[in-house]
């Protein structure tokens, strides 16, 4: 077994505080990594609080994780000591069935096993994530880095540059195309910056007029206000694709009404109580569509940052120790981030 | 003008009763039809009593017409007089905007003219619809009918036929899959047939178990009875797709985790207060889809005439006096027809 420091929520109300726990021995096929970076994502405070009613405690959060490889297995062909690696929101699936045969590890019917609490989503034992300073995961499930520099930005495309891409890729977004994205936070600038690189003319939609001029900076077209109904209005049926990253509960129709004929809206954040039920007239006067999409494949992921890579795309970041961890959640919670904490694990061991 | 008969909504309370009126007289490109039979469809009451907030009065319902050509204008190329045709949903389009220019008129940019009630959908003018003896149509506007006997059978292919046929075809179904169609009544019905045709085990969803034996006759493999939660689990992540046919308000998460990864449920009924709101999260773990569908365009509505023809495929219906409109309404409220009432135009003149 192998020593591991990290943070952990013993239960849904205390704070985060040092934990000490134990990885598993390396495995043949395993990759010791040294954590560097991990990022800080809703789903951790959601996870964090058993916001969604699955969490095993101790909880350690983070699948947005950047680091240094230490160790591989004695089969492992694809990594080396000292490579920069990452892990993002899934170490394990089974491997059998048809989902993971096409490299939808996220869709495994069988359940992916999470970088942190893994049961959640049909494994058998939990998982503690990246808020530590190691992890062993097989390499199947383990990321090459290209980015040469700023790997603290990097971090956040594990989980919410992945959960933009994969939906903008499966809707073959483009040159040519007007693609919306709504809400500007941690997924909505990567949105942004992602769309942009593809190609298409991006509009992004907030509630925030203050807003507007990083919007334009990180890549958009045109921002919308969405409460402004004149505004809105003027964009009615024109969208080919609009990426929805808003999690709290809000009114679709408003923007199902700006997709043309035939165009879909996916939707990536999950509110904790429902949103106002879509109007069924405005889908079925324009044969349109609403769609969920959930985080990206092991193979897509790695699509995604040589991507990130090739454009230099990372996140905009602000760096935290890990012992300002539970202000940070405050502060998420107020969207009080630009756009989203990264976690310097170096923090950890001056802790 | 040309004289016309027909039964006719004053407003939204009064009963349905004889209303005579004038059809525009025949322009070079139009068609006039005798009609023989009408189908009765839901948006007819819908329309007859405001249910949308959209009717114009007088207003003459009916857009599931079969008759007898009687008088061509001097261009028209399509039919001659004694053909038998089929007048639908719409009568005329802008034809200028891109999804005329597809043949998709049901999505006309510029509000496609419906049958009748035109300018609801956007059109300037009042259209009275199939409840009458006779009709005056644009021959691009107006349908082969292959089939050549049980014509009253044949006139509810021209919505509910149609309104099921499209979907089913834009989302490719065929054989090898497993489609669901939620409810039994008019489109459901056609739904389970058309469907049966195209080569896919069809699986019908119902509240009410004495629809069972009737679905197996129409072509259904298997019936489950939606609020058994056993029958339903046991299909969980097995369907391709599901074409929901119910416009009352109910739990669209029940039909939507039965849906494999990537597949879609398309909503054909419009109901008067919302769904429940769908769960998000049911989206976004297998990256499904809802969508809606109206109608179809002339170009495949004509396909689906000739797919039924050869398939041997028309309605179940019962036939009723123009006179007793009022009393079928009140029967169609109560689920009560199997499972299209048809118009004999012929009681118009007797009544
Ligand atoms: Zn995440
Ligand atoms: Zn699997
Ligand atoms: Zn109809
Ligand atoms: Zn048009």
């Amino acid at each position: 077994m192998i020593d591991a420091q990290g943070y952990a929520a013993l239960d849904p109300t205390t704070p985060l505080a040092p934990f000490s726990f134990q990885r598993r021995a390396l495995g043949e096929r395993d990759v010791q990594i040294e954590i560097l970076y991990c990022g800080v994502c809703h789903s951790d405070l959601h996870t964090a609080r058993n916001e969604w009613n699955n969490t095993l405690y101790p909880s350690v959060p983070g699948h947005e994780i950047v680091g240094r490889v230490v160790a591989v297995g004695s089969a492992v062909s694809g990594f080396k000591v000292d490579d920069i690696a990452g892990v993002g929101c899934l170490v394990d699936s089974c491997r059998n069935c048809p989902s993971c045969g096409e490299g939808l590890e996220q869709y495994c019917e069988n359940g992916f096993i999470g970088t942190y609490n893994g049961s959640a989503f049909g494994g058998s034992e939990n998982t503690l994530g990246g808020y530590s300073d190691t992890i062993v995961v097989d390499e199947k499930y383990v990321l090459r880095i290209s980015h040469t520099d700023n790997l603290a930005a990097v971090a956040p495309l594990l989980c919410a540059g992945i959960t933009t891409y994969s939906p903008l890729r499966q809707w073959k977004v483009g040159p040519g195309q007007k693609v919306g994205v709504v809400g500007l936070g941690g997924l909505g600038h990567m949105a942004v910056k992602i769309a942009n690189a593809m190609g298409a003319k991006v509009v992004l939609f907030t509630t925030s007029p203050d807003k507007k001029d990083d919007a334009l900076r990180l890549g958009a077209s045109e921002v919308v206000i969405s409460k402004n109904r004149a505004e809105m209005a003027s964009h009615a049926n024109s969208f080919d694709f609009i990426l929805n990253t808003v999690a709290a509960p809000h009114d679709l129709d408003a923007f199902v009404n700006l997709l043309k004929r035939d165009a879909t809206m996916t939707l990536v954040g999950a509110p904790a109580s429902p949103h106002p039920s879509p109007s069924v007239f405005g889908l079925i006067f324009k044969r349109r569509r609403i769609a969920g999409s959930l985080i990206g494949g092991i193979a897509e992921t790695q699509e995604m940052l040589d991507f990130c890579a090739e454009h230099s795309i990372v996140a905009d970041i602000e760096m935290i120790r890990m012992d300002e961890i539970n202000q940070a959640y405050e502060r998420m919670l107020k969207s009080d981030v630009k756009y989203r904490f990264v976690i310097d694990m170096a923090t950890l061991k001056s802790a």
